[in-house]
């Protein structure tokens, strides 16, 4: 069960419900009022806890496990001991995630206006609107109703925020124009300068950073992650992005829908990336450059040219993954053989 | 044209007074008197607008720009549609950079002083300097004239901070002396504790961290940056550098004159950078090392052994940059071999 | 001297107190009785600092010293300058390092709740905390004896904080048990959600995290890090490790006792460290591993397998380090074959 100090499950829930919510069949054991009262995972999991399978590792647990009801893929619902209920569904992890989030939806932070937040007059707040101690909301700022600003969060004059979004503590976001439903971990810095300026051995001359960020619908960004408005073109986040921690996003660069970068990643100015492509950790794209739609870009690698879609790439200088696999077994039995 | 819910363009200015600042000749069409409203990229500027071609790679674009004047390199003049007054220069780029700040100053924040930002008394600052709200200012800071400090920063006690600054929002500064026409984006952290301490297993002991961090003239360290102070000598950052976001800098590093280090690079203890030293993007430059003046470090590069002066480097560990490629390209064609 | 701006040296110290407190005998001249006044650098030292010789590199500074009395291993012991009373030990940068906190203690920031910190009524706070200006503490926080809160730093419901933590300003912990004597500097973020989340084309599901951050005792974490909290088990920082800056730590790792993370370096979901393992510089080792007690990781290095104990790895992929110097031998020779 998860900590109260800090968690409280909604619920209970039958798995007639669950089975609505997710599309599931019923299985197993089958009894479709057993009511559950929380989630918790193969091997924890009791008579009133609903738990899943999603990768088949996991097998032995899940042939041991006591819950009452699990998710699991058609092909490995053989698997259940006896008196389980099963929902039976094609993608068993996607389907606990929907669960999950009803038994624990996304906080709502209570709403109204903490005295101690500075918010200048000509800001528009909508309906709902929390906004937390010492957060200060510039001129002209719009916030969409149900939107909550986190304790000493700063939003640059001008910003346009939209509904239902989530802005964490000790957040900085200027020049930005965002979507619905926008979450933003704590210390994240959107629309600050972009890195712009003409090199000069008599001082370097900034260039004005004159564009601004859109983020899209439902997107994330992590904590301490920056985003750097456009120089003139825009910084562009799609929709359903998913954003770590600590990731670097440069001036004018535009992510498709549904990207995923994964922690310590970074793109330079002006590369766009299509949708649903997947940067992994502490990798690096150069600027100018295009990755394509559905793209995955592995952990470390340095990506210095144009990727086409679909495609997988690895290594710094990245190459396509399988040449990459078959660079690093090569090297590794030369330098074997130094050894004889 | 710049979003006007968070640009406003200064002039207009006629193009002999844009040739006057950057010391450029009018050429082409030759209006001298052309009175420019607005800066625009060559695809989308109109007559009223200046622009500029850099890159040879946009000469397409500039062939048919309807800019009422640009900056251009003299080689590339001839290139010009006709009725584009030009501006020719030997470094348009630079002049484009000094023309657009024109249009485009460095926004000074509203001077005064938010009822809501927490002053020791003992704070001395200069003329017109601005405290944005919830500000916290310590004992014994100095803050020269036009400065100004972001809402919800904290400047520690005794920190000394130049003139015409710009501190922005949720900074931490401490242990710090700080030049004129500094700017330091949300989120930098600056003169905390070097990463020092003795490792023991009985519990690693701290070493405690007496030095300072100095930050030269016109430095510009970027978003969730972090520069720790020196742990006897100091940290110090030469006049003029840019720092992107994400860089860590640590004890006792030394940055010369109009360095540049792109995002997410890093530094380790006690490493000397000389003047116009450029370190890519997600680099590493391990501790006690020495890179020479105008030394070039290429992204994702790990060095490891000193780098002379004026040369380049890449790869992990580095290597010279001819060398890195060559290594690239044999490993690259023996993992091809392995397929036959 | 340390700058009066920032520090001040307590003391004046005895060499017979500073070897009762380090277990070092007394050497060299043999002043026992000679008074101290401050710590200084092996070259600037005068006749009444305390130095130190850890590295035989600093030997022909040793030499030269003109320190008041220094730590030496009894190996270097005889290198010393006549007048030089000596401080023999086994470990002088520990003996150092234990000296120099003598001196130059961590600071306690007054005690006392800032008028403008927003407290929680339900908040419960021990003997002799500080809470700076405009810091938030959510309801039902609890925090221990002598601990610090700096400005601006929000900490979220439920919280529980030691004894003699000292919290920086600018800090955001939200789901955290911490032990006593944490050490958090400015920026850090922990407790925030983990990245986990299911794919989905039609818009990836995100995944309650439900578990915590447990700190232990003696733990510091850097400027900027970030360390999520777990999505079901615990996110856990063994106690006495430390943690640079801008490190991540994704959700439900646990690292052991002991263990060093060099700035930039990052940790995958659910990978565990054992005691005392160091991981350097901008490494990344990928989720759900397991590294060694003891084991070592070097800068830059992508750790894609288990880590026995006691091993050191490097390279990306990263291989056992005898491995990576060969690789990079026999990258190196053949990349210079090829020129001829």
């Amino acid at each position: 069960m998860a900590d109260p100090r800090f968690f409280r499950a909604a619920g209970p829930f039958t798995v007639a419900e669950l089975a609505r919510l997710t599309g599931a069949e019923v299985g197993g054991a089958g009894r479709s009022d057993l009511s559950l009262a929380d989630v918790a995972p193969l091997d924890t999991a009791g008579p009133t806890d609903l738990t899943f399978l999603a990768n088949p590792k996991y097998a032995a647990a899940f042939q041991q496990t006591k819950a009452g009801a699990a998710f699991v893929h058609p092909d490995q619902a053989h698997r259940a001991p006896a008196g389980v209920t099963l929902l039976v569904t094609g993608n068993p992890y996607i389907a606990f995630a929907r669960a999950a989030r009803q038994f624990y939806p996304a906080p709502r932070p209570a709403t109204g206006i903490a005295p101690s937040a500075v918010i200048d007059p000509s800001a528009v707040l909508g309906e709902g609107v929390a906004i937390a101690a010492h957060a200060v909301i510039g001129a002209r700022v719009e916030i969409g109703a149900g939107s909550a600003i986190g304790a000493n969060t700063v939003i640059g004059d001008g910003c346009v925020i939209g509904r239902d979004c989530l802005i964490g503590p000790n957040v900085t976001v200027s020049h930005c124009l965002m979507g619905d439903r926008v979450t933003l971990y704590p210390g994240a810095r959107i629309g600050q300068d972009g890195f712009g300026f003409a090199m000069d051995p008599a001082g370097h001359v900034k260039i004005p950073q004159l564009g601004r960020v859109r983020i899209g619908d439902d997107v994330e960004i992590g904590a301490n992650s920056t985003v750097d408005r456009g120089a003139g073109p825009d910084t562009v986040i799609g929709a359903g992005s998913m954003i770590d921690n600590l990731v670097q996003i440069a001036h004018n660069v535009v992510l498709g829908r549904g990207c995923v970068m994964v922690a310590q990643s970074g793109i330079s100015g002006s590369s766009r990336l299509g949708d649903f492509v997947t940067v992994g950790g502490q990798a690096g794209i150069v600027g100018h450059l295009s990755v394509g739609e559905g793209a995955k870009v592995g952990g470390q690698a340095g990506v210095v040219r144009d990727v086409p879609a679909g495609t997988a790439v690895g290594g710094s200088p990245a190459v396509p993954i399988m040449q990459w696999h078959r660079q690093t077994a090569v090297l590794n039995r030369m330098a074997k053989k130094k050894d004889q």
